[in-house]
């Protein structure tokens, strides 16, 4: 049969960062700094195995058949507790739940905030499936133009006065993909544009634990006075992306309208729950988050530094204090296909901007770079080679 | 701040199953046939403790770090063998999907075919969450007619008729909440209905392996001459529920479709499905349920004698073939709130047919009885207590 498909459906959304993970898998010797993987060596892999063989031996039950809707108690108090202490979110008039992957909260969001024809906004180079999600119920994502602060706030402002506007995503900590941390002073700009237009803020922080450089800044969260921030946090580049394991944390009437929605899709896996729970319980996972974010930023400042010593001067590159990206900014009549054909075909992944571009018209001028998932041995080849071979075009 | 949410989520959708659990848990001596878990007893819990520590074991990082986006491929490919061998389902043009639990099908099918405004079909009394889901994109669901044989196909021709349906939601074997098995000829009629007015078909079978008598009816999935049939499976009521993992199979173009709404969602839990592909190498699946079966079909008999000796005569006690539960239509002038209350209130946990109720002004007049979830001298001793009940009454 021929499938009659809503419109929002049909937009195309296809991932250029998988893309180029997959070319690379045919060419001999490929170094990949497409994906997003956390480093191998933070992951405790010894003490998880102790976790899921305790957490199914001392009640197999619990896990093998239906939990509780909400998920595990036990984890979505530890998480409100440290959103808390450590972000500094109020205990009133919010709470937490725990998500299969803070990703599910990406569609969870509009699915719960947009009717077709709403618009919703975040910045003009984002996280692809913060706008996927906007387009598959039929919002429209506004990518609002950035400065090395982030977001503008007068552009956003510009936007939102058409009054369509739902909510704003960011994520103000080493920013996907361009490793940007956003001030404090644009936080609180853009939480009055908020204000202004009634808008909800989703500020996406999965990174933001791992910082190896520069001083800790106050989470939007910490500054939400009227309740209209959704904070989202995650376990995956902490603890394991595999077990899939996030949460959120915001105003109770929004949560609740949002578990509301995510109830008709079944529970959760409860199981990898109780892991990252136990897991938790057992470790001292402040000081986890300080050995980690030492290797982060060892990695960090090896590719920074080989690509300083290989790239042309002209390029601008962007040395985050957290996370797990590095942002190469090329000069903006650059021909950005060419040299990403190039790179893969020269046996190094890098993602060029178009992949984040929420505005296919727009399609920037620069490439991200993954520091996190490769050896050092890696990052130091991978990196002169592009270095190297953007040379050649400057 | 005071939230502006679309329409579509605003409308009411409590759990009125969950709320006679919870109800129940402040009651002394409280037996529940409410919720839908499975036998305890059916679960092979050292079966599947061996295989969680083998996947962990054999490689961590497969389970430990990001995974492929389309699910554990050895699970994908024995999903697609097994509902072409024992589904009948045809191989070309179609695949198979691994979802976190197959109830995550019911919220990706409208989120992928429908717009608001569309309208979707299931029987009159069905499971919640699939007109749930349909609410939740802001398609209307039309609850249709049913007899003996399940939905009447004249009924969803009178509804199709205005081209506004996108797909029709259907529990073949051992309808949730009713028990009742559509007959082949049915099955026929109504594929033919859904090729006249172009609608796909969504065919939900978690309990069709729990069969305990009567002859085994093809699948709607067998007769799909036009790949319109999303076949929905599941391990949850075989293996486990609590790990999540179920499955589609359907139309290449269809599964393509739902596959990209589902990515902007982030990947599912690798780890899970990893454990249900090594249960199902390791066992005789097949040998499996036919034991499982045996369980589930002694513990309806329990229900069903008991049942039949205290209920009155006025009572239509539905027996099923197979799954988990029994469904008992009183007369059609009964007071279901008042019995419901008084049921609650006497220690014994029935679910009153308004809570299958696609329409509000069509509750019904019966109550959905589980068998599975509760042991032996419970089923009598519940059972016998409920029929004791309907006798004041009638």
């Amino acid at each position: 049969m021929k499938f009659r498909y809503p419109e929002k459906v049909l937009q195309s959304q296809s991932s250029l960062i998988r893309e180029v993970a997959q070319r690379g898998k045919t060419i001999h010797g490929f170094l990949s700094f497409a994906m997003g993987n956390p480093a191998r060596e933070s992951i405790p892999v010894g003490l998880i195995e102790e976790c899921v063989t305790e957490v199914f031996k001392e009640d197999p039950m619990a896990v093998l058949q239906y939990g509780p809707m909400a998920g595990d108690a036990e984890l979505t108090k530890w998480v409100t507790e440290r959103v808390i202490n450590a972000k500094g979110a109020k205990r009133e008039d919010n709470h937490a739940m725990v998500l299969t992957g803070s990703g599910k909260a990406l569609g969870l969001l509009p699915r719960t905030l947009c009717g077709e024809g709403d618009e919703a906004f975040c910045d003009a180079f984002t996280f692809p499936n913060s706008f996927h999600s906007m387009r598959n119920v039929g919002a429209t994502p506004i990518g609002i133009p950035m400065d090395d602060d982030g977001m503008i706030p007068d552009a956003l402002e510009k936007e939102a006065k058409r009054g369509k506007g739902k909510y704003i995503y960011l994520i103000p900590n080493f920013q996907n993909p361009t490793g940007m941390t956003m001030p404090l002073q644009r936080r609180k700009e853009l939480y009055e544009v908020a204000s202004r237009y009634d808008l909800v803020i989703y500020e996406d922080d999965p990174y933001g634990d791992i910082r190896f450089s520069g001083k800790e800044i106050p989470s939007i969260k910490s500054i939400d006075t009227e309740d209209r921030v959704l904070y989202v946090g995650s376990f995956s580049k902490t603890l394991s992306a595999g077990l899939r394991v996030g949460f959120l944390y915001g105003p109770d009437d929004l949560v609740n309208k949002i578990s509301k929605v995510k109830s008709a899709d079944g529970q959760d896996p409860i199981f990898n729950q109780k892991i990252i729970y136990r897991c938790l319980q057992k470790m001292d996972y402040e000081e986890h988050l300080k050995k980690i974010s030492g290797i982060y930023g060892r990695k960090c400042g090896l590719m920074a530094d080989t690509l300083k010593a290989n790239c042309p001067d002209c390029c601008k590159i962007l040395v985050p204090e957290g996370g797990m990206f590095i942002w190469v900014d090329l000069p903006e009549d650059a021909d950005i296909d060419k040299i990403s054909e190039e790179t893969i075909a020269g046996g190094v992944g890098v993602v060029k901007s178009e992949a984040f571009a929420v505005d296919s018209t727009n399609k920037g001028h620069g490439f991200r770079l993954n520091f996190s998932a490769s050896e050092d041995e890696d990052i130091v080849k991978g990196s002169e080679r592009f270095g190297k071979l953007l040379q050649k075009y400057f």
